[in-house]
């Protein structure tokens, strides 16, 4: 199980390789719910999300055990935080990535010096993918949330957000996060509920990818619809992992949702009172939030923006929503 | 003449009511440029832009000296921030600005509680009815650059600038600040080279209004030609201001230009790589880099972004370079 220890070093093996991204506030949004609402922008972390900071960690660790390439499959996010810290480390590092992923992610991990191998996201079997490499040319496999380094790497930005929150003498009454597979949530809950344990902490998932919402109810592993599709690139994963889950059940209140109209409404509003851009999945966050999942009336709530590598027509799609 | 103690007590009366915003750093700029560029990213700033420090630095003062009221003339950002200071100290706000800026910014002056008068930009003067509004009303005028503790407020971007790079360990060879009346570069200027003597400060404005390039250049105040027109509606301000000449010809190093279709490539890279909207005349100091106005390679060069109020329609004529 994931030790608040184990962040606190990957926060001490990050220092000075990740931003330590702003905690944001908008009177015009505070206005609009009732309440005090901060974002956690991770969209301002170093590859455009808080996937770095895992990669880092765990390519950190890897480093120092004598490994000198790796390889992840990803949709994007962690292929470019892999490719940045295999750089940045000197190592080698193949990506095996969705021929759908949005054009900027894909685009992103080559310049960052990654090999880039494509596969069909609803045919093939990425994990299988990635066993092969693995195996052909001795790279180590660096998974997206299902490994205990990955997760306390997550982790920092709940370590961070507690800061932040002293900082202003601020205790958080609820947290929400964007959820795939679980490792920012499941990090960022232990390190939150180390300093403000009576915060209540909610997933957010796209519509028709709520595996995780309805994993929490039942307390065992659901998994999602094959033929279910969302703009949320970056979260659509079947079920919560093997380690994630446990630690969700442990400290996680609900599950929240919201739709692909929701989201990008959302977006728009990141765009217009953040002066940030914030991709599908990074935002449905705050889409739940503005959806009423939650209320948020006279509460201090913090929303995880997790990461901003949105293609140029998500961003035009999610602006036609911007004038109203 | 405005001293380092100045920005230090505004520094300390801005705190827990200002963000301290990032200084953002992206590995493809720095591949494109050579070097490594850091930007201070006022955008994220209460009310999208810089000017809220001054502003709040200069009511606080005025509210402990009993003044109850204010009036200020702006072209949208300045009003933002002297309509939010207000707010928050229970003060009356009266804002004059020119009836084509940017609705963003007149909408959000409004919501933020101020009273807004409207005037033609290139027919009627904004000092003149400011000055007869304060009679009129009994409010305190609040310039936005020449006053020394509207300066001051400015400058505490420059003591974080000072205070981030003393965390990363960097000395900088160069900074570039957009320029409108001076407020922002000339407190910045002292703050910087308080702790960095040797850094090379550089406004930057755009084309048709380099009234600052050239006023350093002469050594007296020039004048821009009443008939030009630019994108970057934050600072076509027609000449340097009283206060900021005298300092920035002692700070700065030179004037930098850049052209409306190089702000708009600017503006892309920031939503590309940054994440951030920043608007025309806060993105104007990237454009003159990208622009080659300055040598930039093997240098570490500060680049500040001063605001993020751009109009929708402003963010579609930036996108269009993206795919670029």
């Amino acid at each position: 199980m994931l030790k608040y220890a184990h962040i606190l070093s990957a926060f001490n093996r990050l220092d000075g390789h990740s931003i330590r991204t702003p905690l944001l506030e908008s009177e015009a949004i505070n206005q609009r719910l009732g309440g005090r609402i901060l974002f956690k922008c991770e969209a301002l972390q170093r590859t455009g999300s808080f996937k770095f900071r895992g990669a880092y960690n765990k390519l950190r660790l890897l480093a120092d055990e004598g490994v000198s390439g790796v390889v992840a499959y990803s949709s994007g996010n962690h292929a470019q935080g892999v490719a940045l810290a295999a750089q940045l480390l000197g190592m080698v590092a193949v990506i095996v990535m969705p021929a759908d992923a949005p054009a900027i992610k894909i685009n992103n991990t080559r310049r960052l010096g990654a090999e880039v191998v494509l596969y069909d996201r609803y045919t093939q079997a990425r994990e299988e993918i990635g066993d092969r490499l693995a195996t052909q040319r001795n790279l180590s496999l660096v998974k997206p949330y299902d490994d205990l380094d990955i997760i306390a790497g997550q982790g920092t930005v709940g370590l961070e957000i507690v800061q932040q929150l002293n900082i202003l003498g601020l205790t958080p009454d609820q947290l929400i996060a964007p959820c795939g597979g679980g490792g920012l949530i499941s990090g960022t809950a232990v390190a939150v509920h180390q300093s403000f344990a009576e915060c209540q902490i909610f997933s957010a998932e796209p519509e028709h990818f709520d595996d995780t919402a309805r994993s929490l109810a039942r307390g065992t592993h659901q998994v999602n619809d094959a033929q279910a599709r969302s703009i949320c690139d970056a979260i659509v994963t079947p079920t919560p992992g093997q380690l994630t889950l446990p630690i969700m059940l442990e400290h996680l209140h609900a599950g929240l949702r919201a739709t692909d109209q929701q989201v990008l409404q959302a977006m728009a509003l990141c765009m217009q009172e953040l002066k940030t851009i914030v991709e599908p999945g990074g935002c449905v966050s705050l889409a739940a939030l503005l959806a009423g999942e939650l209320d948020s009336a006279n509460k201090i709530t913090v929303v995880v923006l997790s990461g901003g590598n949105a293609d140029n027509d998500m961003l035009q799609s999610a602006m036609t929503f911007q004038a109203n």
